[in-house]
């Protein structure tokens, strides 16, 4: 990589986005491959990634369509050319929101949450008449929304009164963001996943859909339970995964290019801060990000346009003007920061991707 | 505000952030005053808001200039027609940075900031000839950039050596964001001034300009120590500064305008996640963001789209599709996050200001 860092830098000003095109390829076959070998269809999260360039190679590998957290994030994939599209989210579906819905339906193959009998019923109404597919979300663990288990049934059942198409159920075992709790996060997705299915089963509804699946737990997910993951995070991976062990430095596809602006002794900051990289640091962080290239760092302090940096005794020197890659915390963060990622291979730039559904909220 | 919401929400889809015009104005008429009857120059630092039409009434309001963070700000600000602008940050000009500091000398009176002698040269080299004034970051107890106190004069003399115009001295008390740490804070932020104006004076070097001032600490600067307070947060407001005293609930002009999508008893799930609030959470903070219309409201979680809430045992209860307002812990990080803000006064909308400098992180 440094090789093209100090290409890039003298074109470029510090911070930007870079992707090291070699490695997010590794990382698309290598998600592509286990799912495949594991009989699970592959529908990896938009959200993450936010280009039209990387849904393409996604689909190229076999994903079986995109999952996408918002109705705007939708829009721009379905006018980007994308016909299959999962709303993993408990839409509220009224007002200008619900006529979207409705116009979205109309070119593109749609799957969306529901959570509550409401929603279902404002989904119903908004998209009237549409072929749009629901899918019930359950609550495997991580206490966000989705009901427990053993209502699916009930929330389908109101879904299917008032008119929709309930096509199975989906959960995101968020809980597994945590040391050591990948494991029993996959447990737990598999066990809420079947018991709504059975749910589903006693009242008479087919679950044709069992949708789970994180870039923690995927490589765990059960293959009895589910039919398909949503992973978002593996096309990147960032440091948390890093740190949670379901990645290795070296298949972070996606830093902060950065210059050293101010140094004394082992401390030294970047110009990379939480406006590039995202604010993002759960508990167990060992800080504001990582610097693959140097390990044993570690940014102490985070601000809007300052990462501290303290290196080890033994370690490395750096100085002000030196340029270093940091990896964040959360990609899905420090990606929906940028206009466009510099999309680097072979050690020089080969492109520049738009992250075209940059703030699409709502 | 909950008026104003039902109208405009008829229109917009949530989440979007809006700025109520009253509050906004009360916040930039009480720094001004303040300002003014304590004798400092208020340079607003314009990081916090991104937007020309409110960098206008700072300037209404008697402004002595623009404080940015980076070049990009600058570039974006300048070409605004606002010709008096302080970099507050040790710029590292070399490469194309260099060439536009110099572009931007040609347009605009420029303060850049220094904290080191390599950071001085490169920046003396790069604007060779233009007319740029440097000022020396000092070290005042955050432990982020700058030099300590007593070296001021060493950075001094090495830039002028370098052909650079010192100006004088500045800092950012940042260490004054934590609960009953403002009144130490501008203690600290006066000793380091009055100790670094000093080192200068000892080696001949004249200080015009003593800059300091944080929307916490701007209240008790010490008019004896600074010319001139940075502001940047006081023009909106946030739940960090109503939660450490600074302000009050009811002077927060920014907020989140989010949908309730899903409840479970006390507990339900706005629209509104850490990709339109940020992910800003110190360790002292109540929680990911405060709804100022319910107080007693806590955000327990946040994640992209979700911020999960749960309301008090005895307060009101909130329903799937009702809409609340949410205040982000660090406005300036939920401005960056936006193409634009929309404008409410008098229960409506009344205009929509572009985030004219979002992600001008170069």
């Amino acid at each position: 990589m440094s090789a093209a860092i100090d290409l890039i830098t003298g074109e470029l000003d510090t911070p930007f986005l870079a992707v090291d095109l070699d490695v997010m390829e590794r990382n698309l076959a290598s998600m592509a491959g286990a799912a495949r070998a594991r009989g699970f269809a592959l529908r990896p999260h938009a959200k993450t990634h936010k280009c039209l360039e990387i849904a393409r190679r996604q689909v190229e590998h076999g994903a079986a369509g995109l999952t996408v957290a918002t109705v705007g994030e939708a829009e721009i994939f379905a006018s980007g050319g994308f016909t299959d599209l999962f709303i993993a989210y408990p839409i509220w579906a009224a007002g200008g929101r619900g006529n979207r819905l409705r116009a979205l339906a109309e070119r593109a193959s749609l799957r969306v949450g529901i959570d509550s009998e409401e929603g279902a019923q404002a989904l119903a109404k908004a998209v009237a008449g549409a072929d749009v597919e629901a899918l019930v979300e359950i609550d495997s663990g991580h206490h966000r929304s989705g009901v427990r288990p053993g209502q699916a049934a009930e929330v389908a059942t109101a879904a299917a009164r008032a008119g929709l198409r309930v096509v199975g159920i989906f959960t995101f075992p968020g809980h597994g963001y945590g040391p050591g709790r990948r494991g029993q996060a996959a447990v737990d997705e598999a066990g809420a996943l079947t018991e709504a299915r059975a749910s589903m089963r006693k009242a008479g509804l087919e679950v044709e859909v069992s949708s789970g699946g994180s870039t923690p737990t995927a490589a765990l997910s059960d293959a009895g339970a589910l039919t398909e993951i949503r992973p978002g995070v593996y096309v990147f991976n960032d440091s948390q995964q890093a740190e949670l062990g379901s990645c290795d430095w070296a298949d972070i596809a996606l830093t902060a290019i950065s210059t050293v602006v101010s140094s004394s002794g082992r401390r030294v900051v970047l110009d990379a801060g939480s406006k590039i990289l995202g604010a993002d640091q759960p508990a167990w962080a060992t800080g504001g990000g990582r610097l693959p290239d140097h390990p044993d760092a570690r940014v102490v302090a985070l601000s809007e346009h300052h990462a501290t940096v303290v290196l080890p005794e033994d370690g490395v020197s750096l100085r002000p003007g030196d340029v270093v890659r940091v990896a964040p915390n959360h990609v899905c963060a420090a990606v929906n920061l940028a206009d466009e990622l510099i999309v680097l291979a072979n050690g020089a730039q080969q492109d520049r991707w738009q992250v075209a559904a940059r703030g699409a909220n709502a």
